[in-house]
């Protein structure tokens, strides 16, 4: 089959993205967001805060990584960060992005493969800001939206503020800002 | 108030492209496909296809384009690509983009504004591919569902060649190889 066909019969699989239902509500509505829109709020997010990353940080690759961040979970479903991310999870998102980058041509797949694994490991200027990006809408929907999913699944103010202090490593000043709101929601009830 | 707040602002303001429904069902899915959801399908698949365009693109552009290229449905709504495109409606949606971009920090406003006239211009290389790419997703939502949105606004065969056409002056490749699937969708009775 020529490259046109195979990513085309990509982009026909990647559909299924939209009916990964996540854990929050976007603002203003009353249904659960699914991840292919959670994505494109990441991408658009990151592009306007992309001074604000401590590092230099190159903006098309982070916008690679968080376009293919959450395709693992057309196979593996999507998990709320709050619970434990045990390694039998992460290997069924690693080979549902191998399944689902296994429609583009050979040569291709390698490269998103390993900004895949970038992404998760955290461990790059580039994936330190994504994962950081990737940390807020979510943070949004509750402040907007009553605390909904940390009431859902009983969430502690210490236990938001740890997991989502991964912001911090990709913008201080971002942190600085989000740290205050949450602040804010624990004293208006939000969050206990 | 500072950048970060104002860009904090903007990224809940977009929320309700996660609103805004288009005239599409996604392949798979009972339900209409949202402009957020559809804008991330489109950058995924630019991405892909990059190396298919027939002039020197610049991805990264190409990408801040379909990120925000349907930000003015929030306030214009959606409207099928065979009805005729009004300058009312043109405007409304121009007011719109700026209406939404107006929540960002001044000195960040007119480079996204300029990029959404050179999207809906379509007279560069970057802005021909995108549209190319823009025009994909309904075709195959079509041709994966019955023909659903043909059907119910009874367009023609005729219509649906002379309007995505434009696929054409992004990548002639991909035109050659939609157009063939869009004769067969033909032959199958998905369009008369």
């Amino acid at each position: 089959m020529e490259d046109i066909e195979k990513i085309l019969s990509f982009m026909v699989e990647v559909e299924k993205l939209k009916n990964v239902h996540r854990k929050t509500k976007p603002v203003g509505l009353d249904r659960f967001e699914n991840s292919a829109e959670h994505s494109w709020h990441v991408c658009l997010s990151a592009l306007m805060l992309k001074d604000q990353a401590d590092e230099d940080i190159d903006i098309l690759r982070v916008l690679k990584m968080l376009l293919i961040h959450d395709l693992g979970e057309i196979d593996a479903g999507d998990t709320i960060i709050y619970a434990s991310e045990t390694i039998e999870l992460k290997n069924k998102e690693a080979d549902g992005v191998k399944r689902i980058l296994g429609f583009l041509p050979d040569h291709m797949q390698d490269q998103f493969m390993q900004l895949w694994f970038e992404f998760e490991s955290g461990e790059t200027a580039d994936s330190r800001f994504a994962k950081a990006i990737d940390r807020i809408p979510p943070l949004f929907h509750n402040i907007h939206g009553d605390g909904h999913s940390w009431k859902a699944f009983n969430v502690s103010q210490e236990k938001v503020l740890s997991v989502n202090q991964r912001i911090e490593l990709g913008s201080k000043k971002l942190w600085k800002v989000i740290k205050a709101k949450l602040s804010k929601a624990a004293d208006d009830g939000l969050l206990k």
